[in-house]
């Protein structure tokens, strides 16, 4: 099993969280593609990927799997240990709404305004549309308040328990900080929440 | 078991194919909200779902899901009968990203292309961008030439099994017909699964 991604970029980071938390990175071999240099959109990768984005998996069998949330379903069926996706039908629906009110509200919005209202990847940027951008940064502030006031009443971004949910608002917030998009002042509940989370050893913590 | 929704829009349509695949349509009392009269952006409907559209599903306990493939999610754990999101690790990582590819790539690109590059639902536009409007019309074209090319080789939208990506390819070409947004002629394969599709009872036809 491979995963093809460029280390420190937040969609990768996901998945890279994704197999900590299962204990199962030693059991990928990661592949370097570098977005910077554009290799994400060379006919080999594209043909990978036709979405031309990393991370990718790829399967034994020769299956691609591009997505997060996709590849995470894989790994959280593949590897024992915490559940990352839900077992039972309302834990499993709950965690997929929550997980993508945190990538169309933070982690997405976040990276639209980055792509379309900043310089984004400089050259690697063939359309962009600057109001656009500028909408998806209000998007994010709201879908950071969204959070921050589910949080007041919930340890975790999908209620009781971490889950994909909690990887993908993290990382939103990570890209936030890139793109510099502030979390805003009053949002202190999603602030402590985060400071729990960045703890935990699959986000580079020491445990808590 | 209710569901909150608008009898006739596309993504109400997704969940009402999902709930007829499981023989579970009569399971689940429908509850209209009016979205042509915004009801759907009142308090009391935005307290339920926050993104402020349907379908939104509420549990017995009060839980509400919103988000069709979320929605789905639900439905496929809680009936038996045929699977709709996958089994094995692979199935339901293959199957995720499928359903992603034709949300995002034909559903969601036509949906933003009617609700920005057109008069959309008139009054109710808030707000417009036309010209990320019509980038979304090049995008979804290039979603349908996608899936056209796949399903030369395969049966349906994630391959071998019927799943909830062909629901979802098969409602965003019911969605890109309202927007008047035509399957380009050489688009033959596609054009041949969605007849093939159309004859599911799920999807009101006939039997194949
Ligand atoms: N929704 C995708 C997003 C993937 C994505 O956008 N990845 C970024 C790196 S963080 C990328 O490859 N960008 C390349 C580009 O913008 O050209 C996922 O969940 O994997
Ligand atoms: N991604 C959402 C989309 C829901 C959606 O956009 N529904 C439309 C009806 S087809 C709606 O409620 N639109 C209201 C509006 O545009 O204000 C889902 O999967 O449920």
């Amino acid at each position: 099993m491979k995963i093809y991604d460029y280390k420190g970029f937040p969609n990768p980071a996901r998945v890279r969280a994704a197999l900590a938390e299962k204990n199962a990175t030693d059991k990928v071999q990661f592949v370097n593609v570098d977005v910077l240099k554009g290799e994400h959109r060379l006919p080999e990768f594209v043909s990978k990927n036709p979405s031309a984005s990393v991370p990718c998996l790829e399967l034994d069998d020769g299956t691609y799997i591009s997505e997060c949330s996709a590849i995470t379903e894989y790994i959280d069926h593949t590897f024992p240990g915490i559940s990352l996706t839900g077992t039972t039908a309302k834990e499993r629906a709950v965690i997929h709404m929550m997980q993508r009110r945190a990538e169309q509200g933070v982690l997405d919005a976040v990276s639209t305004y980055f792509h379309h209202a900043t310089p984004g990847l400089g050259a690697l940027e063939l359309y962009q549309n600057k109001e656009w951008g500028l909408k998806q940064h209000e998007r994010a502030l709201a879908g950071m308040r969204y959070f921050n006031d589910f949080l007041a009443h919930q340890p975790y971004a999908a209620g009781e328990n971490f889950s994909v949910a909690d990887i993908t608002l993290f990382f939103g917030l990570s890209f936030a900080d890139a793109a510099k998009i502030s979390i805003p002042a009053d949002c202190t509940e999603l602030v402590a929440w985060r400071a729990r989370i960045a703890k935990r050893a699959s986000m580079g913590g020491t445990g808590s």
